[in-house]
């Protein structure tokens, strides 16, 4: 069966309708390839898209999606809301199906390669593919943005993976990396505090000391006049979903909340919800690969 | 997106190899069908096997086999320890993907006429397909087996649906219908008294007043010493695997009992779990088709 890997390439530009279109057209022009989604967000001037293909389609689409971005979004004359540093912002490869972590960082190695070599834009690796602990954190890797660049770039520790010490005059610097699929996850809590929503966010956050791979804040759902803890899973086999749904049961406990429902916002790999369902069941010896039907007809 | 059927025929032979080679390769010989698995078992003289495929192609495949296996299997001459009265038994049909019920009753009655003007083989419609609730259950369509259906035949509720009452003279009669994808689905105690196990088992299967679609005994795990609930969950949607585990959970309590763990056997749909993490995880507005990954990529 084919491996299967997702990119979610994020462009600044999110306004000009004919930039967006040829984005698209560019998307869904390489073979092996299908687009599942994309949003744009006009004040944010971001636009964001998910693919998923095989090895090769996916690093031949994640190279063509750059080189037109280069060609048409230009950095010095854009501006929005949202943190960037190159026309094309990041580019994350996330496995989905028979592909390991390590093809997915190979794989953003290679197309961060040829990407500054056709395109002479410089390249930072982040996340599960940067060179050192202080790359993985995309934040840390934009700050000072587009236009702080090019005096961060001559820093002694912010040399580019790829390319020389100055950013590509318009289409700026662009993060590329592996990282593993990201389930966001709320938990809606049986009171109109949101302080106590906060204080549970801190316990289960890794950040704060709560699990590794999760984030969290508290917030109110000012519609529902409810407070929830609001999640990012940023690998849901190294923290299950049902790890902090409990916790947060336990912890709401002390405040005498419970827990109203919980969201599944946007795509979640099927697996992140059958590991849940393998924990409350208690099933033995499970071998998802082999047992779930779908996954013989995949690929 | 294609639809996905799936189909699992069972044939009347289990222990002639060169047989069985020509159902595999008469298996893997049609286009847009794969063949996910296949078993022999030689005391019960029987083979099942478990193919994929669109509308047309499981059609064409399930066709192929049933001719095949009327060609070489003489009922006559066939003895085993599972009950049977054709030469292929029984060819389910079970929606897997983007196709109804409705419409895998259509494709069974399809095949069936098929069957039965191509090869003059009679054929029983069974479980959803059935024209009367008698027809549903296997096991009473199957009563009397191969030597008791010349006379079965002419009693005035029992006409085939397709083809006169006389079943063919080598090749007998077969069962074709759609139904639920099927779960074995198992719930281990502990304790090592079987009659616990039994009880609770009588609590949850349809047939002695507990849920519909669940179908269950119980049983000594003799390598472990062990009870256990072991269930056939016939429709997952109409009695969710959850509801099941969680009445054995408070019933087994009655008797200071506990669950050990859980067992699903062979393939499951991942729907069947999922749907499980839902109600665990109370999560609200889940739309498994557009937010399970995985669903993007199939077909």
């Amino acid at each position: 069966m084919a491996k299967l890997v997702e990119c979610i390439p994020n462009f600044s530009e999110g306004q000009n309708q004919e930039v967006i279109d040829g984005l698209v057209k560019t998307a869904t022009g390489v073979p092996g390839v299908s687009l599942l989604d994309h949003s744009s967000d006009p004040s944010h001037n971001r636009s964001v898209f998910t693919l998923v293909g095989d090895e090769a389609g996916i690093q031949e689409v994640a190279f063509q999606l750059v080189k037109f971005a280069s060609e048409k979004i230009d950095m010095t004359k854009q501006h929005g809301e949202h943190p960037r540093m190159g026309a094309t912002d990041v580019v994350p490869f996330v496995p989905v199906k028979d592909v390991t972590m390590e093809e997915c960082i190979e794989i953003s190695k290679k197309v961060a390669e040829r990407i500054n070599r056709e395109l002479s834009i410089p390249i930072f690796l982040y996340e599960e593919s940067a060179a050192t602990p202080d790359r993985k954190n995309l934040a840390k890797v934009r700050k000072g943005q587009f236009e702080g660049m090019p005096e961060k770039l001559k820093e002694p520790e912010w040399a580019p993976d790829y390319g020389e010490r100055k950013i590509h005059p318009t289409a700026g610097i662009t993060a590329v990396g592996a990282r593993m699929p990201l389930v966001a996850f709320n938990v809606n809590l049986d009171t109109d505090n949101v302080e106590i929503a906060k204080k549970i966010a801190k316990v289960v956050r890794g950040s704060s000391g709560g699990f590794k791979y999760c984030k969290g804040i508290g917030l109110l759902l000012e519609d529902r006049n409810i407070a929830q803890v609001s999640m990012n899973m940023v690998n849901y086999e190294g923290t299950p979903l049902y790890r902090t749904f409990e916790t947060i049961r336990f912890e709401a406990k002390r405040y005498g909340v419970g827990i109203i429902g919980s969201e599944v916002i946007g795509l979640t790999p099927a697996k992140a919800l059958i590991d849940c369902a393998e924990y409350y069941l208690q099933i033995e010896d499970f071998d998802e690969k082999k047992q779930i039907l779908e996954n013989h007809l995949l690929g």
